[in-house]
């Protein structure tokens, strides 16, 4: 880690690679798909990574696992605690439940059924609030003060994004060892936590490979930040994609405005369209927050045209019982 | 092939190893996968052979291939034909689209809309009947007269079943390749073409290998035929498992009855959960008919307890604006 000079605590390079080694026993090396359909639909070349087939249906677990197995005896004992639309709360209880000790999470209500049911099975004691960040920020200090846990922040913790870095580690070994060049990658952008591993890691590693980030016309507040030049958060946006509506931090907003070449909106239409796309051609379950990216290259085909581009499948983690189209 | 006493014409190993190098260049080596929390739920170990993920989304494009570019030049001038509940049609139009032939399919007017569109994407025409048997046939007759072409029966055709034997064969290389042997595979029975394959490559290369087939309650001729000792056919029976409507035929039974060590039924709702199960926990697509072994495993759970199971995945191209659960 190197502190700047706002005193932001930035994870480096060899914090993604200490951070892979730690987490390589409780995550899984996820596969890289491709569709010859949606390629000629999109008129680009795609390579999937699929996070969806991760443990606990997601990217998270990687972060997670790594924060959580990089505590000390000492700082473990009274567990680990946290806030999270669905995701990085089983993310994290999975890790605790690996490790044995105690997580808390403070979920919105609306969150999937699938994802509160996954935090319970791994173990995880959920309390609920409102579907906003103000109440979610509220009922978490009150968690934190009564349980003593560490504190994993889903997205803006240097030990997380050098969790979620190592998915880009993985994308460019797989790359390498398939003989092809990423010309880009393209990843969904909520709070900006898989961004930001993707920035740190391809920053060092392929510093020729762009980045672009992909977001909800209903939840666009990282593409205004981006525009504007500083954060911008919305409160509680609504869109399908349940796991894009929290607002960028000071840290993952380091990485975004250093290192994204753009962000790319879609609108809900498009985002189910491209779930259900990614769905039939391709046989994989994979959450609305993840079809996001398929939907801004289908939207954007110019700004990808004949290139080899990485698409971060971010997720699986989804209500059979709530689908989008239905 | 070789021709026993009651003139019936029956694929060997051989037969199986030259479709083999045939459909190489068409068809995927789909992934084997597995299941933590299914294996806790089943009490075995399974092992998922996706054909999901094949060309075309079904198992049946190795048995449509085989036969397509095993024809002469002479015999492939008419093209192919055949009658299809659905994936049948779709791999038969896909191998005739590579080879550059015409290929006339009748289906019924009831199969799912997916599969239809995918068999018009291939190149395929489509002549619709009503959903039995007896229609399925008799408005065949017609578009065979009528075309001349080259009819692939879509499972009692030793050219078919030599095709459809390459998966098993497959899957005992992957099986080795990971040190694991199988105890069992458990596959899904409709008119028997992909339980044939089974038979024919694992009673020659793992005779130890037990076999089971899994059926829907709803479409169980089958297993009644399994138990009677000869061939029962239905006409028409109505399950959710779309691509197991159809009866036994000589061939089929020959391998059925030869081989199978023992038929297990499912209800309906054991198959929609089942299917739910394997989407919830794998994050794949699978088609109902292919939830059947795994409601037959969780039923009889006695059976299989402790060993380890292979479980043919068959097929992916469900509706997604009619899943049965909705």
């Amino acid at each position: 880690m190197i502190t700047n000079e706002d005193g932001l605590v930035i994870p480096t390079l060899d914090d993604m690679l200490e951070a892979h080694e730690r987490i390589k026993p409780y995550i899984h090396r996820t596969p890289v798909m491709t569709s010859r359909f949606l390629n000629e639909l999109a008129g680009c070349e795609m390579f999937f990574k699929c996070e969806n087939f991760q443990k606990a249906g997601a990217f998270k677990v990687r972060g997670a696992s790594n924060a959580v197995f990089g505590l000390s005896e000492e700082e473990a004992k009274n567990g680990v605690c946290t806030h999270s639309s669905g995701n990085h709360a089983l993310s994290l209880s999975y890790a605790a439940g690996r490790r044995g000790i105690p997580c808390n999470v403070v979920m919105p209500y609306s969150a999937p059924e699938a994802k509160k049911a996954a935090v319970r099975g791994y173990g995880g004691i959920i309390t609920e609030c409102q579907p906003s960040t103000t109440s979610r920020e509220e009922v978490f200090a009150k968690v934190q003060a009564e349980t003593g846990g560490d504190f994993v922040h889903p997205y803006n913790d240097p030990r997380v994004i050098a969790g979620q870095a190592t998915c880009s580690r993985e994308f460019l070994e797989q790359m390498e060892e398939i003989g092809v060049k990423p010309d880009m990658v393209v990843a969904p952008i909520g709070g900006g936590g898989m961004i930001s591993g993707t920035c740190l890691t391809l920053s060092n590693l392929a510093p020729d490979v762009k980045i672009y980030a992909a977001e909800p016309v209903n939840a666009d507040d990282a593409a205004r930040s981006f525009k504007a030049g500083h954060i911008i958060a919305d409160d509680a946006p609504d869109t399908v994609a349940d796991g894009l509506k929290v607002p960028l931090k000071d840290l993952t907003w380091h990485f975004v405005s250093n290192y994204v070449t753009d962000i790319l909106t879609a609108t809900e239409e498009e985002i189910i369209e491209a779930m259900k796309l990614t769905w039939t051609h391709m046989k994989i379950v994979i959450e609305p927050s993840c079809a996001v990216p398929l939907a801004v290259i289908l939207k954007n085909k110019e700004v990808f045209a004949g290139k080899k581009v990485g698409v971060i499948i971010t997720g699986g983690n989804v209500d059979l019982d709530k689908l989008p189209w239905n």
